[in-house]
């Protein structure tokens, strides 16, 4: 039975509806009726999603101004989205997240994957940043915030809306808190690193946790090393890299605020006389090392997404293998180079291509000794595992 | 200048000889010219390789009866392949494994990626099992036999005929102890657990070093939990889960000679009590269990290479698929199921695709959490990355 005093929106007449009954998260604005009544809706509206024959297939959250106009919500089309159904998704979420990490420092909500479609949810600490990229999710950001300071017993609630997914939502940008107080930068426990977040100033939520296992491989390569940190943001790669025992290590990042909080980090590690920053732009940066005669046993290069979508797909690679024959002359004979995208566009294979054809044009053979990708704090849709975004190419150069 | 009395063999006048310039390692039989005069080189004769133009290009190792006719040893065509050459391949892969780990355990020579083409060389402490896979090695095996107890210090070298790859470059098929003596199974540390391998008559080399980073990675999600191993061989993932804290867990395989080391593994880490061992035939045993009503927090599945070539990949396929559809039940809600891979024709999608398919047919929804590849001792060749033989996919599944 269908809760008949709820909105409604219908596949059209063509539209599969099985995918959608297997789990698939998302219907596009094309393969639904799009008539008044539907581009009437408030966006965030929590409807009833029905195939082309009127019977119900699951419960939505409604955004006619997206491309993305109906987000799955709950398989029931009679679920209550209260705060009750919100502390039963987190419960389930922070149980892996438990399971999986010794502090509460971690992505406690992956968006589709963890159940709560275009929600992010970061953690440090009694800290929670919640980025709600959906409409639905900003329409209802007071019963998640309060299910979530519930369920994780979180003192300090922040509401990030600062991210790029909310533009093509139509949401607009601010960053409040919530619940709480925010008194300076956070210090984060990871990999050995104390590592300090700005959760009000910061880039996304503050930290990347992403990277967390990538960061953990370098420090395996770091024991008495001279490291390379390139786009450095707050020094993920760098503070690992000394906590695994670098001799010292260089963060280069084109954010002045950045490399400050590297710094305060690298100072709470008692390791600020292993530490230097280095501010300017990453490809004249690599290119000044050179003409120094700089070499280092680890350089590590994570820029920000140069391939975000297709139509920048070709640029992006061509960025990536630039880097790739800028980095690989500083690389000490059997040292080693990381290289890391967060380009959706640029599959596995293609930024692999990009970073192999870059170390050859330096004149340097290589071999490939590890591929990463984002944590388990991250996961993935099965169906929609194409779809991640993050890929770290550890590679050994030889003479 | 090249050393006129050394044998050469030359490039078909249309082979582009640029890739083997830039670092591709081998050399086709249809890429050459076979005349009667390299038809009848010995295998594992030591020659020139030249393009169309009587240019030298690298030194290489020539065996007539393979498809790949030639398997580059040095880009210098006047590189002498003796004991000091093998040393100092061997000192450089060395360099890597001792970085990477704490104790002596590991893949020391992974073929093509360590230069040392068709090598492979598993270090047990001070034992070495060489599996010379390609002619040109099997007929130097005495100076590589003897370069790599030098360089490793190791006081126990064997010589393992026993691989797949050796037909198909027609070497025989023997197994002997070249130096010192071996007694009994090894103890193998790894990832807090103890695995025993037998070196004479396991399967490959005794162990699988190449799941290690995924052993760990279960091993962080078995706190706690009951677990079930399947395709155990001596244990590689049930061992791990015991050291992470399992409550319990199963081995399943085929081969009681596998089971009976797994048990002595349990024993020599004093986790015999949290142990057991169930031999029989995958499928079935997946089927009884579930028959009998068992479930478990974590199951794992790390089957044989289902689909270890083209012609195989459809069926294999499908048995990835029905290995997922019959563990999937098995799994109580929220808890874990890792499929692995070791099938150079099944790749990563595909696997995955097989993977998705089999749990949906068992009407579980999942999240994929993890993506993990051999470990950095099973280094890859950048251009010949696509072939990373080894995925293991973890999931979680929901109710």
């Amino acid at each position: 039975m269908t809760d008949l005093t709820r909105p409604t929106i219908r596949l059209r007449p063509k539209t599969d509806s099985r995918p959608l009954r297997r789990g698939a998260p998302w219907v596009f604005a094309n393969e639904a009726v799009t008539d008044r009544r539907t581009k009437a809706m408030v966006p965030g509206t929590i409807a009833v999603l029905e195939d082309a024959d009127r019977e119900p297939i699951a419960l939505v959250g409604v955004n006619p101004n997206s491309k993305i106009i109906a987000r799955v919500l709950d398989a029931d089309p009679n679920a209550e989205i209260d705060e009750a159904w919100f502390a039963a998704r987190l419960t389930r979420a922070l149980k892996m997240r438990e399971r999986l990490f010794d502090a509460p420092f971690y992505r406690l909500v992956h968006a589709e994957a963890d159940g709560l479609p275009g929600v992010i949810i970061d953690r440090f600490g009694d800290t929670l940043v919640i980025q709600p990229n959906s409409a639905w999710a900003d329409t209802l950001i007071e019963p998640l915030a309060a299910a979530a300071a519930k369920v994780t017993g979180a003192s300090c609630v922040i509401k990030n809306a600062t991210g790029r997914a909310r533009a093509l939502e139509g949401l607009d940008e601010e960053t409040t808190v919530m619940t709480g107080a925010v008194d300076g930068p956070i210090p984060v426990p990871m990999n050995g690193a104390t590592y300090m977040a700005d959760l009000l100033g910061g880039q996304k939520t503050g930290l990347f946790f992403d990277q967390r296992p990538n960061h953990a491989f370098a420090a395996r390569l770091a024991d008495g090393a001279r490291v390379l940190d390139v786009f450095s943001h707050v020094g993920g790669f760098s503070l690992a890299s000394l906590a695994g025992g670098a001799s010292h290590a260089t963060a280069v990042d084109g954010s002045a605020a950045a490399l400050e909080l590297a710094e305060q980090g690298a100072q709470a590690m008692g390791a600020a006389d292993r530490f230097a920053t280095r501010k300017g732009d990453a490809f004249k940066t690599l290119e000044a090392l050179a003409e120094e005669g700089e070499t280092f046993d680890v350089v590590i290069c994570d820029p920000p997404a140069f391939a975000p979508n297709k139509q920048s797909l070709d640029a992006g690679l061509r960025a990536y293998e630039r880097i790739a024959r800028l980095a690989a002359p500083l690389v000490r004979p059997e040292g080693y180079l990381a290289l890391c995208s967060c380009s959706h566009a640029a599959d596995l294979t293609k930024f692999r291509t990009a970073c192999n054809r870059g170390i050859g044009r330096a004149g340097r053979s290589a071999q490939l000794i590890h591929t990463g990708f984002a944590g388990p704090d991250h996961p993935l849709m099965p169906q929609l595992a194409e779809s991640g975004y993050l890929k770290a190419l550890f590679y050994r150069l030889l003479p």
